[in-house]
């Protein structure tokens, strides 16, 4: 991830698609039509190191499933949104509401459905596999694929921004 | 894909297998053998998208399950044949009964009980890692491997097919 | 896979390990210690085609579970042995009693126990992913890794040397 | 896994992190919130040949559920703790509650919240997938990836130089 002129450091609020990014895409049908996802725990590490940080997360999903929403209060998610269908729309009035600059916020999609909302964050991420149109508009794709620690990897790019930008300011105040 | 002199743009019907190409070929066998299949949520975009343009969209597999069926049905598959043993019979027949000329039509197969259904359709494609006896003989074998999206592969040609013969037509009209 | 001098189209009986195998090795464990299998459709259809030649299929597996059981039924292998211990005597028992010289089966295997009836059968096979100490001494190690078609990629080649020994005799005749 | 100057044949315990290592670090979460986890039958076999060898197995995991439990006890392994919050504590304690010198020790882990018990084992390994700063501070990263055969790699490397050594002290007697 090749990171331009954009501040990492002031992110507040990190919001992301479900199937394919926090999963590799993959739902698993058994034969009563119930379905499995397959999360990754490093994922999950992140969030929790992200979220003892002060950072926002944000689940926003098209499709809605109890096994999606029982991983992501496990994680704490602060927000889950599942079944939506105007993702910009609802991270724009999020934003609102949480008194958030959208240019404070990430978004991570990978799919045509997510390129409203990845318009309108300050930084837009795609899996490493995502679909080919939404690579070719987002601000980052990451070196992971869905399901394989895509958000652990842009959690880890925001906390070293953190890092870097407080280190910053303590050696301007020394 | 290499796409040669074939007019994509006039495909109204898209016949496909299951296993092996909605899926990767896996069935997850539990203890009172029941199975689970592993589609992948961006093929059911790719056919969302797909019935909204007016394409037909057709399940023909030769096993039969309760979990495929109920995905088929969840991402309203137009016709939906399990359990069939002779494919290129049941395409050949409801390519007539809707009237549509089997040059209007795509087979999507990976296995050698596919090769006469993948013979009679218009245009016939193979996942990546389809058996060696039928990537030799269709005109297509997608970048995707089966339940990586190798359907959405095709919808997403077809799409762009049909945008560029509108564009052509329009432009010849003004 | 490289296939020196031994008459392949002479082998009338292919022995396998399960987990490895036709799987990759993975055991799917759930909250009650249910364990899942994923099993290929294409190691199924080459079963099938096998089975049609006259084929003897012939599992033996060090370890045991209904699902795996359920799975190999529907194949309908000829002989189901799990939770074998020593598979050299099962293997050799067999070919006693089905009055098959061990010159003429195959023996597939991905790990340490398997080591021993992987020397006795006429012809031995490892995965591309098996234990090193089981790919150093096989005949043979097939393009596939577990799970992904191992057990096709023999029945295949067993079934062109019948064929080209068909072929060669029915030549020789006129 | 190059191996620098450090005695592997004197190793007494291996303890190990579940998810990520014996796993490939995904969870897969039922419609009821019920997790599934992916093992692998070559870890386990070459956990049982460790366990008759006389080597100490102790799984140390900050996450617990029903599934990993029964799947570790079927494996027989000597200590089993899961929901562990200081594994460097617990690792701590374990080597002085049995009497064995950390430098005694292997630790085998993927993520951040291993990082202290890598620290203090005698040889720290990490899967080839594992979170990059743990893959930077420890003494080996295996070949496998988490879920394919991390353990099995570090057991066969010490069953190797037990026997390495063993030989070494009896042409030194002869």
């Amino acid at each position: 991830m090749s990171e331009p002129a954009f501040d990492l450091a002031a992110v507040r609020l990190v919001a992301f698609d479900v199937d394919g990014v926090l999963t590799d895409g993959r739902l698993y049908l058994d034969d009563q039509g119930r379905e499995l996802h397959a999360f990754h725990v490093r994922d999950g590490m992140g969030m929790a190191l992200a979220r003892r940080d002060g950072l926002l997360l944000v689940a926003l999903s098209g499709r809605d499933s109890p096994g999606v929403r029982a991983r992501l209060q496990e994680l704490r998610v602060s927000e889950i949104h599942l079944g939506v269908i105007d993702k910009a729309q609802v991270l724009s009035e999020l934003a609102q509401r949480l008194q958030i600059p959208l240019a404070q916020t990430c978004f991570v999609g990978d799919d045509v459905n997510d390129l409203a909302a990845l318009a309108i964050a300050g930084r837009s991420y795609a899996p490493a596999d995502a679909h080919p149109r939404v690579r070719a508009v987002v601000h980052s794709v990451t070196r992971a694929a869905g399901g394989h620690g895509v958000l652990r990897e842009i959690l880890d790019a925001i906390y070293q921004a953190r890092k870097a930008a407080a280190a910053s300011a303590s050696s301007r105040q020394s």
